[in-house]
């Protein structure tokens, strides 16, 4: 969950049709503002109401948790480099890792559909005990439900996962300062462009395959690297890069720039989006994390970053300015700037 | 979930159709055979092959953590006495609470179906924010998606608890011993009548109503008077009394005796299991504790029980025998015995 309080005023009010649309559902603008008017009056307190990815609960005797849940509807389930398993575990690994806590343990509540091939599932939990396996991380406790043929496509899966938070870790947006340097670990946009053209056009030959990874690991060695240098990591899913700075600039308060130059894109990835009319900044990755931190121990970091496999393909590619306006801005490949704003609505349904 | 080993050589052999059937859901015996074939091969480890409904994680410096998931997709998701939101804080509190955790925070994923009216959404928000205000406990971190129209029945919920374990605290079925002794919280069987016969029978008048509600209040009072007299304690959700019954005999390895005139069954209940021809002892329950207990402690356990107004109706219902046959026998009311079972397949579709 996150929120946003930017307006979209040329965009249709589509809270007021009051009904949900899949657009609801797509992580932008839309989401936020069904957060803020049908959620957070009821349920917010201190905690929920920092809408980030993973929770960090008060501390019980100087030990603080972290807690993080996501539901992966993904269609379809199998795709070019992974599949909803594989994304069930990553997914959830990351959103604990980019709050700086170490994963302990995994929780996987199934909804399958009636007719689901047992092969299927059992494809399916191979691939999770694999990812699990590779981040070094247990399914501890889990929930089978099934609904009838025709709902819930074959299976949705909700991972929760608890870790623990070392003493003296501090990351968030409210830790970033001006001239911090934001890093992505590799090329963006490939996990929604693979789906995306799955999907949409399965008769296109495309060698795009999804980036999705547990990068605990990574981030584990950005942390031990970089130290309280480290102000920040996001992982840029739905909503892509595009909305992660979107929201950094404006919870941090401060003007963010993008250098579009320096945003890795492969030519395939570019290739499929022109092709699908999307905008990689905007395209969700599984595999991939953005972090903020002092200039003068990004070097430190990228060297950090690229000496791992999943961060192989790490460089700066923005800056934190020092004027407070909350805004983020991309300077593009042919000299222009322009405003970067979190995507509205479901450009991409069901990609996770 | 939890695994059995029970031979039920009558009943179709499901597992090998290779194909996912509404009964794998039904928390029964062909769940547990599900699980065994297809997950636990592939996922099992120390903590996962407890099975049980919270899984204690590895401590960190001595801090004992619980951790809960449960899935939701109740049908009708309002029906007489709760709705889908109540379910989804109970369901989960109550897991955490029966193993002995203190629920610390718990985290929502929601799967909304396009065209959900906005108000049915923000009904259920309402109801889980009372629910959880009533268990004193907050949710931490959420997460959202939308699916077509038509999947997802308008909504399902995933819902994952953690919790904290004090120290010293060993609740399980190991911890129980001949001569113990079984009580349950109150009278069995209403929550799963009651969606059953507004979904099945919407034309017939009843005053049944689901008994959902969130137990830590009651357990905490329990464990507080009965301390370590205290062994084990299981919410008789899908399966039933049936189900904890059976598990707890196969579970302990002790022969488990029941008494049939002591188990509580409203008339209106009895009257509406009769017309749907269901036995109430496999009848979900949401707002029950079965808990076992050294036979000295009873009376001050079924006394603290009755203070609270979850615990009213508690009364002892059984006993643990010394034969070592893990074997559940009910003494029915006409002077008769028969083993009882766990159901098996799923007599009650998408009650929970």
């Amino acid at each position: 969950m996150s929120a946003a309080s930017a307006d979209v005023s040329d965009a249709p009010d589509l809270t007021r049709s009051r009904r949900i649309v899949l657009a609801h559902g797509g992580g932008g603008q839309l989401t936020d503002d069904l957060l803020e008017a049908s959620v957070m009056p009821r349920l917010g307190n201190d905690v929920l109401n920092d809408l980030l990815d993973a929770a960090i609960l008060p501390s019980v005797e100087g030990h603080r948790l972290a807690m993080s849940i996501d539901g992966y509807v993904v269609q379809p389930w199998r795709f070019p480099g992974g599949d909803i398993g594989q994304l069930a575990v990553s997914g959830t690994v990351n959103d604990l890792s980019v709050s700086g806590a170490v994963p302990a343990g995994l929780a996987l509540g199934l909804i399958l559909s009636e007719g689901l091939a047992t092969s299927d599932l059992e494809a399916i939990m191979d691939s999770i005990a694999q990812t699990a396996r590779h981040a070094g991380i247990h399914v501890v406790t889990g929930d089978t439900k099934v609904v009838g043929r025709g709902q819930a496509d074959g299976i949705y899966i909700t991972t929760a996962g608890v870790g623990h938070v070392p003493p003296g870790r501090a990351l968030g947006p409210d830790q970033v300062r001006p001239d911090d340097v934001l890093v992505v670990s590799g090329p963006i946009g490939e996990h929604g462009l693979a789906v995306m053209l799955a999907r949409e056009m399965p008769e296109v030959q495309s060698v795009v395959r999804s980036d999705v990874a547990p990068l605990n690991g990574l981030i584990e060695r950005m942390l031990e690297t970089t130290g309280d240098a480290l102000a920040f990591m996001r992982d840029p899913t739905r909503s892509g890069l595009a909305g992660v700075a979107a929201d950094l600039a404006r919870q941090s308060g401060f003007h963010v720039t993008l250098d579009e130059t320096a945003i890795p894109v492969r030519p395939e990835a570019r290739h499929a989006a022109d092709m699908l009319g999307l905008d990689p900044l905007e395209v969700a990755n599984e595999g991939k994390v953005v972090a903020v931190a002092r200039p003068e121990a990004a070097q430190d970091l990228v060297d950090a970053m690229r000496s791992h496999p999943d961060g192989s393909g790490a460089v700066v590619i923005g800056r934190v300015e020092p004027e407070r306006d909350g805004i983020c801005e991309l300077h593009t490949t042919i000299g222009g700037r322009r405003v970067l704003q979190k995507p509205y609505g479901e450009q991409l349904p069901r990609i996770c």
